[in-house]
């Protein structure tokens, strides 16, 4: 059993099942800020964030990145992604609602994954230097962040 | 200027703005799987995927991660992650359409950022053991793989 990050995210489930495989490091991540949120561990977190309504967070980000913020107003859309880093990575089979019915990693947004990087739409409301307040947000406070991308295109990616 | 991959995806144009500083590596990522598809090199791509009328792009999943496919079924849409490993990394400010017209990384969806991390969304065709086909990618043959979600609760994160 591989675990990464201070602590696994979760106990095993009756009938999870884990790959004791090494988690192989092909390429580095860099940590381009961090999202201040209200929920201070992961059982606090919704399940899902709220762009309309959700809680206002703040991303801080690094700040010799400011510039690659220009051309951003607020009210538009993002994609954020980010890395969970308290999540285990070595779940194969998942029961989400520990009701035994397993399924595999990869049929679910379960934040326990291979690669654990979250991906969320969000709006955003302002921003202020290198700090970007935004609506959307799921994850513990002190989240690392990975990328926004204007969300633009993605949505069409897929004939509705 | 840090590059990173085998080779710049492309040349700086006027105006392009780079980090001098180092990439961090906070965090590693595994490959999960290979992405074959149709185009030789990144100037054959499309600017983006279509998921209905786009060629069937195969994805090789690394072998002992086939459990984690269980409940996926073809017609499915999925968003896929993936690293693209031959673009550079230190651009704060692009002029993606060489018009001197400059924008932040971050205000773009251009391959080109401090994590080359691509988001697509795309249909499920069909599975055969660790081998998936689907529609609507746009990357380079050869591409690694980061990670496959299902794309419900995705959309829906923002209110239209």
């Amino acid at each position: 059993m591989t675990l990464d990050g201070p602590k696994a995210w979760s106990a095993l489930r009756p009938g999870e099942t884990t790959t004791d495989r090494p988690i192989s490091a092909d390429a580095t991540v860099q940590f381009i800020g961090t999202i201040g949120a209200p929920w201070a561990s992961a059982q606090d977190c919704p399940k899902q964030g709220d762009a309309a309504g959700g809680p206002i967070c703040f991303i801080e980000l690094v700040p010799h990145l400011a510039p690659t913020l220009s051309g951003l107003r607020p009210g538009a859309r993002l994609q954020l992604l980010y890395w969970l880093h308290l999540a285990r990575r070595d779940l194969l089979l998942q029961s989400p609602r520990s009701d035994g019915n397993l399924r595999g990693t990869f049929a679910l947004r379960s934040p326990l994954r291979p690669n654990p990087i979250a991906s969320s739409l969000v709006r955003l409301i302002d921003i202020d230097g290198p700090v970007l307040s935004v609506r959307g947000l799921d994850c513990v406070d002190g989240t690392p962040l990975l990328d926004i991308k204007p969300e633009f295109g993605h949505l069409t990616g897929v004939a509705a």
